[in-house]
């Protein structure tokens, strides 16, 4: 597979001047991956300057949302570039390709863009703690037909956006206990687009009720707990991890396979179970329950102070409590090289020498 | 609210060839209509010649799905067009965009929008009986911001397709037990993207498995009815007619609404209500149930002839049966013309004199 650099991406790289004001996911780099596939095989892929997509107004990603995303890191290492676990990334991709009749994106062609992005992009990179380069690979449909059946043209481009320590802060969740993100039997375990926007509406009203995030409950029993809208949850019980177990409505979150993985490793135990929102209630209310918290790869742990459930409001003794903060460090020393990486996480990417 | 046509808009439209063949939602009419939403308000609409949309590779819609749609057809009708009912899309299409956190799109933008496309696009509208110009508005989330919140800006688009009769022909239907297209609390009453992206995998293997559609089941008891892909659903049982009750997950079909009229109008029994899939397959079996059939604006009504479920195949005695044939012509009647527009669901709109 060769990666065709144009001329034009190398201009607009080095052209670019990086805003003082980051924020996360809103200053896009100048660069983007693009490969294309038709009659049933990919183009070579090329990195071109950002700019806007020509779609055809009938294409079958604006009318039957046939899209499917990825994020992820990549952090200043030395004179290199690391990317965190971007092989799960690649395997994720793939699995929501196939809940949508999508052709995955073959794992050499996923990493290598990746690996692309992020080398021309590591001067982009600011360099204090918990700032990175988010990495955000897509596929969209791009047929032009009105049926309602599978695209057979897709476009996969990866986006980049040099992005601030995400600080979600203390966190106050919302149980959610009219809607859903997604149906059992439905796409909860893939990164696609149709979950997203379902949760924008119970997303909306939150701030002026003093939440910051709905916490989704599992939609075919309606009362065990999900996920966040975008990042998996953790509760503290007597000292021990608990988190819901997978059941093809939860997305398997990388963050979340990374704790449990360091949580073990650190000698904690560990609970991957069905965890019903009334019993975690009473548990937070009798102070069983310390502390909760939410991770993924933007925020990777914040700590979760209250949960409301319509009137009521239960608060959570410790946010951060000592078990996020110490999973929390003990992630954040690998992805930025302090600590040796044990379990072989990180992939080094050379900087582009253009 | 006044609409700019632009001149290229009509060049284009003389210059435009119709293709000996059609299809159904393939041949796309050479102009658009578009109107922007941008700090709260809608800018003016215009319509303009069909072509690429530009959007940046952020734009929500891409990622998150924030996109609903509409469809519905225009008749030749002497020296007009006939709309049929097109205040009930506006309605649905305002509900479909509240469903994921949009701006509704107002009703006199709306149907100026339809007519104006209508008007201008009238000559391209077969003229044979059965053949129309599908109509398809839609609205897109287009801000470049990857945070999972609503977008700030929106285009709101209407494309125009002239199509042939669509003979879905008699359907052997196949009862997904296995995936649900949307959740309860989700966004299935909603004609938004997410919907029929959960779709594609149930409808891509049934082909071969010798299926044309799908039968979905409600999400929540997994043993209801709820409807078909882009259709709803009607069952025969000793002369009456019944179908599923509206129950959240159920898009609310213009057709069925209207059937279930004339239904009513013409003296048959009529119910709405929960429809049990084993109660029904032994009803079929037992030949209680002597007809099925699906409905939608695009093949307004169309006869089924088998439901699998797993292993077994369960025949309807009559496909079409009288019902159906009654209805559809009933229908058909009024849409193009032949019958008293009694309900009063007809538009007329005078051509465009350019
Ligand atoms: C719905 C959902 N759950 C969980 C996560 C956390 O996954 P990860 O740790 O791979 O970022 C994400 C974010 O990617 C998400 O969108
Ligand atoms: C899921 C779904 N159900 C039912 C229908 C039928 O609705 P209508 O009769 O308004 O075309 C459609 C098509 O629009 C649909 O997409």
């Amino acid at each position: 597979m060769s990666i065709k650099i144009q001329p034009e991406a190398i201009t607009s790289l080095r052209g670019f001047e990086i805003p003082e004001r980051l924020g996360f996911g809103t200053v896009m780099a100048p660069v983007m991956f693009r490969a294309r596939y038709q009659d049933g095989r990919w183009s070579d892929g090329e990195l071109v300057p950002y700019g806007p997509l020509a779609l055809d107004p009938a294409a079958k990603v604006l009318h039957y949302a046939q899209s499917c995303f990825e994020g992820l890191k990549a952090y200043r290492c030395g004179n290199g570039v690391g990317l965190f676990r971007p092989e799960r990334n690649a395997a994720r991709m793939a699995h929501s390709a196939r809940r949508l009749c999508m052709p995955p994106v073959p794992e050499p062609l996923f990493l290598d863009a990746v690996r692309t992005v992020a080398s021309h992009c590591a001067t982009l990179i600011p360099g204090n703690s918990g700032e990175s380069l988010y990495i955000r690979p897509f596929l969209i449909g791009t047929q032009p037909d009105l049926a309602v059946t599978a695209s057979r043209a897709y476009e996969f481009y990866v986006i980049a956006s040099p992005s601030e320590a995400y600080h979600a802060g203390n966190m106050r969740l919302w149980v959610e206990r009219q809607d859903s993100r997604a149906a059992v039997g439905g796409t909860g375990d893939a990164k696609v687009g149709g979950n997203y926007a379902a949760s924008l509406l119970s997303i909306a009203g939150l701030k002026e009720r003093g939440y910051d995030q709905s916490l989704w409950l599992n939609p075919g029993n309606r009362h065990t707990i999900d996920e966040l809208s975008g990042m998996n949850f953790f509760a503290v019980m007597d000292g021990a991890l608990h988190t819901p177990a997978l059941n093809g409505s939860i997305l398997e979150g990388v963050t979340r396979d990374s704790l449990l993985t360091l949580a073990r490793d650190l000698g904690l135990e560990v609970h991957e179970r069905e965890i019903d929102i009334d019993d975690l209630l009473a548990l937070v209310a009798s102070g069983t329950c310390t502390e909760a918290f939410a991770c993924g790869t933007a925020a990777i742990v914040s700590p979760i102070s209250e949960l409301g459930d319509g009137e009521r409001r239960y608060r959570l003794s410790q946010a951060p409590g000592p078990v996020a903060e110490q999973l929390r460090r003990a992630l954040l020393d690998i992805q930025e090289g302090r600590a040796e990486d044990r379990f072989d996480w990180m992939q080094m990417v050379p900087l582009a020498s253009d």
